[in-house]
């Protein structure tokens, strides 16, 4: 009998992503030589402890809180929206209420909830910045609508406003940023962001209809010496931001974050609810309740962010050192270096040979670099950086071979 | 300038659901006259407590297993999946493995993955059974399909084979069953379920395609006097389960849950793998990773079903005592009773001068009834019952005048 099922989606189910690909064969490995002599860099899997007080406030409220496992209202909590707006008020004078938030299961739900809210019509287009994170192609054709990458600016991994301006046209409906950056670790500046508002405000009057920011945060705490990043929606009304406490609380696998829409936006209210008919429509009843309630009370504090800046500051220092070019990362947990060999995957095969699993920066839209998560334990960067060593030295003897 | 987002997810999202506006409505009068002074039977909120292991598991999870707020893999952990396997094996000899089962967000991300998994034609059609939980027509449209209702059984509520055959045709991709079923607490006999997967097989074949039964099943183990909900799986190969947490452990608000895909399905891999792609292209990253080893820790643990009986047998006994209409509720927690005024939505404005707050029939798909949620506290039912006296006193007197 006929198989007839999505095959879209069974082939987005078995392909497995470049990354995954690679976590799994660092499993293999580790059967075999042990864990502790794979030198496993693919994964943002968050290794900085979830802080005590998430710990502590999740045992109080499952002690004291008989209503915490049931349903909250679908856009969240209200006592917990009101604490995120309160926040962010004092933060960054967003002007938020209540009703401006509508809580998730994270970052890839805020995105993919915030694009079903905004695409109508398979000519809609979104644009994101390479290198971006894979799976916003994933979320934006999900969403019914073409993806367009806008190409890497390679000098400083700000904005290539040449390459933004061939992708515009008027079939676009958003542009996704993504600052701190994955996988690059840049930081969008004040500069790069007001040309990008200025140009998008002129061509959403050329066309005659808003372009979205949707501005995706989930390294927005993830930022070391005082690196400042811009709050858009204060720069920019059509401003979606998806938020997530997946890494600012090391809480990753517990699928908790918002969708803030700006209420400066000419239509934020037919938007949030448009927020609220995605989020319904793609099954997502409420944001997980106890999480909830517990971010909510811990909302000044964060994973332990000194942490990564001491794994930033041994392993950028220590790879320049070496002879690598990096770029420098003000944020996020990600160091991308440009690949020694022309080939970035034949590059990570060769690293490889010295355990060290890295991910070629072709799957994230932008040739020749790869990426290192360096959120793993600070004994694993400093006993991998002997192996970085030898890995360039060696392509440094064969290439004057 | 022209607001250019998803209309029809904006609908969605302004439009309250019955349910919610009478909810709503209770507040506002709870806020009056004072929240024991109302009867909102409206919500399916669990008020049986959730089991102390739970939040025992809780607790000593955040205490002793660093990496219990991780990302898991995207169809939950292996460990937890193996768990859940051996449950289902053990009670329904389903012949389950890891593979076969998908961790969830609860039973409605359950449905959804499940519909983005199988429908892949604007033509496919899925069908459901009158009284249906509404949300069906949303995520099933929401999945691209077209939603068919079938008619209801009003002698018993079973299944009207008359309508199901009318229903029925070349484009029905799959048939949503939920026993037991919100709203009328109906289970559906093994003598029905044999002629139901009859019937499917015999189209199946005259189709040339499999047609596809989903078991929606947060309400099973909310069983009464040992009554027998058999198992999908083990009746019909073509048969993917959808589970949840939500009611049987009283985790509603926690979003947990899992898909089941029927190893003995023709194409179970390729629907697994569409399960998958599903899930990655709605943005699911993972089901939440405290509450998926919480629940697997807890397998052969319910809430307080007795409690759910007492209540049950309460207001069923004393509603027919009155003179009211009931259908007899194996399970789930809702009494379904006939409207004793032709109209339905008439007859809940009536209740609510009593302050009993119900929910007319019509949105299930089956005009004529109200819904009673009875997972109210015990004492609740217990004060509300003069009133469902006097409700229907009034109207005898004014019928007789």
């Amino acid at each position: 009998m006929k198989s007839e099922i999505n095959e879209k989606n069974a082939a987005l189910g078995s392909e497995r992503s470049v990354i995954r690909e690679i976590f799994e064969y660092g499993n293999m490995r580790a059967a075999k030589i042990g864990r502790e002599n794979v030198f496993d860099f693919s994964l943002g899997n968050p290794a900085v402890p979830t802080p005590d007080c998430i710990n502590e406030s999740i045992a109080r409220l499952c002690r004291e809180n008989a209503d915490v496992h049931g349903y909250t209202s679908a856009q969240g909590a209200l006592s917990v929206r009101e604490k995120i707006a309160e926040t962010i008020n004092a933060r960054f004078s967003a002007g938020a209420s209540a009703d401006d938030i509508y809580m998730t299961c994270g970052a890839a739900a805020s995105l993919t909830i915030t694009l079903n809210a905004l695409v109508c019509s398979p000519q809609d287009e979104v644009a994101a910045f390479a290198p971006y994170f894979p799976e916003y192609r994933v979320f934006a054709e999900s969403a019914g609508a073409v993806f367009r990458a806008v190409d890497a600016d390679k000098d400083s991994f700000q904005i290539s406003f040449a390459s933004l301006e061939k992708t515009l046209n008027e079939n676009t409906k958003a542009v996704i940023i993504n600052s701190p950056n994955n996988p690059t670790g840049a930081v969008l500046t004040e500069k790069t962001l007001v040309r990008l508002c200025a140009l998008l405000k002129e061509k959403s009057t050329e066309y005659g209809h808003h372009i979205y920011i949707i501005s995706d945060e989930p390294y927005r705490e993830l930022v070391y010496d005082n690196t400042d990043v811009p709050y858009m929606p204060a720069m920019y009304d059509d401003c979606i931001v998806c938020y997530s406490f997946s890494k600012s609380l090391s809480l990753a696998g517990e699928r908790i974050g918002y969708i803030f829409v700006n209420p400066k936006a000419e239509y934020a209210k037919r938007i949030y609810a448009a927020v609220c008919g995605a989020g319904r429509a793609l099954g997502y009843v409420c944001a997980p309740s106890l999480m909830q309630y517990a971010v909510a009370e811990n909302m000044g504090d964060f994973a332990d962010i000194a942490a990564y800046k001491r794994r930033r500051d041994l392993l950028y220092n220590a790879l320049c050192d070496y002879g690598y070019d990096c770029v420098f990362p003000d944020g996020a947990f990600y160091l991308f270096v440009r690949s020694p060999l022309d080939d970035a995957k034949e590059f990570c095969e060769l690293a490889k040979k010295y355990e060290l699993l890295l991910v070629p920066s072709d799957s994230f839209g932008c040739g020749g670099y790869v990426r290192i998560s360096y959120c793993v334990p600070e004994e694993t960067i400093k006993r991998s950086l002997p192996l970085f060593k030898k890995l360039i030295d060696s392509i440094k003897r064969e290439q004057i071979l």
